[in-house]
């Protein structure tokens, strides 16, 4: 089977030892665990806790840099390509995977989660954005609970897989 | 005073007579007149109604396509400029303005919304997306009631002037 | 007739009075007098001189800007779009256009040819690169005598038309 | 020290067992042997044949492949990343490298040699385009006589040595 590409997308700014990065590096760990690659926006708190968690499974992490410069990029990082696209590379993010787990998150992250939704990519949400529209609930987000969860669902899915819950 | 480019945002499918379509050839109209640029997707729907408004009011509008095809533009534009980027032409629309009307819209208005509220643009919402996190609304996007009051507060906040409404 | 949409690139640091600018503004002047749209980088040298031409003969130009400032771009622009995209805009300018007069310049005006022929594009030079693999001279570029010539030749190619001249 | 990345260019559609493909595989091979990551767009031709040349020293490869489809890219890649810019990828190659390898090529890989020139960056050709203008011969694209050599320069400049041949 080929081998899965898994987006870790939430505020770069997450502090250290809040549940978002927590639940990143596990996010991170798990991913790898499985064999997939995480691929993330290269920066910090959760992008840089997805790639902890990735490298303390021995996996593969890939950020994709919105400035120029690769040392921009966490630690981490198993690659760091800077793409100099600014806000753009949201849109990389979003198509070089095949699923997305999105952890809280800010605006940037809610173009992330938009992208995959518009290219009907599943998008798995750890504590991240309500969605409505004319006061109904979008369902458009997977909401689940815990990382592993976020994981499983999002693997399962990613395969092509109809997700169907219980 | 500098020339002040406004994007307006909405469904590429939107049907002709729905109240998108009226609201966004409305916005375009009123746009135009006040001398604004109306930039847009380029495509159908909303895109179309906004591009159509504007040239009514004799005003100019500019369509960033996704595709590598001029001829998908739609006819009311003053210029089309095919881009090749896919969605991540969203990031174009949002840079090339100065403000942000999104009338209703999916997944990929909610981007567009997304990616100028990340870069502190601001966004006036006629029934589009509501955002939440952590159950609580969030209060980016600014509701207006009607074209009118749209295109009022777009024009104020793109000249850079705090919005003090009543 | 559709509109055609002509790109003039070229160094942007030629400085006012060089032979560069001032084939430039003539190109620009020409294209916009047939009635087509000037598009270019939006910065200064040659791609200024394109936009004054242009606004000279009553015209249409439009600047696709590497960064993200809209006041980056010269006065003399019809429309001037900041994209953010760095260098990776030269991209853009190439799409938007039907055919390329490429006027002397540097790394980045190779950029853009190299970008038009690999799409199929009209290019005509004027004092620009010489390209040549194995020892033999590459015919991609077409060569012309001064701008009017250019200009005749982009809106024949740029129209469909078979360049046969004389 | 850090990992250095060097971008493989040519043409997409070398046949196998011509020279361009057999110096592409020793050009990876070489660098993956010393340690550098291999950047390229990812399908076939020369691109496929650094990645051929990474993978059979263990070491590794990236795609950036212009398209939305991973399947796209060839077998032999480490990573496959589908950005969907079309052309406009070529600017992200350059900016995931620090020095670039040019053998043989068209006008893609004449676009990302004009790219690598304008940020600085050191190519090194084989076999690929030569330029001049003015009736002067640039300077910018370093020969080299074979895989090894165009290895061995790439290397030093990419790390910041300057070149100093003999």
């Amino acid at each position: 089977m080929a081998v899965l590409y898994v987006a870790v997308v939430g505020a770069g700014d997450a502090a250290d030892g809040s549940p978002e990065v927590e639940a990143a590096e596990a996010v991170g760990w798990a991913l790898a665990t499985a064999g997939a690659v995480v691929v993330c926006g290269g920066l910090g708190g959760v992008m840089a806790a997805a790639a902890r968690g990735a490298a303390a499974a021995g996996g593969t992490s890939i950020g994709l840099l919105p400035g120029t410069d690769r040392a921009a990029g966490n630690q981490w990082l198993s690659l760091a390509i800077p793409t100099g696209l600014g806000e753009a590379r949201n849109a990389l993010v979003v198509r070089a995977a095949d699923a997305m787990v999105a952890i809280g998150g800010g605006y940037g992250t809610l173009a992330e989660i938009a992208l995959a939704l518009r290219a009907d990519m599943p998008v798995i949400g750890l504590d991240t954005w309500d969605l409505a529209r004319g006061g109904k609930r979008d369902s458009g987000i997977v909401t689940a609970d815990g990382a592993p969860e976020a994981v499983a669902i999002a693997l399962r899915l990613a395969g092509g897989e109809a997700l169907d819950l219980r």
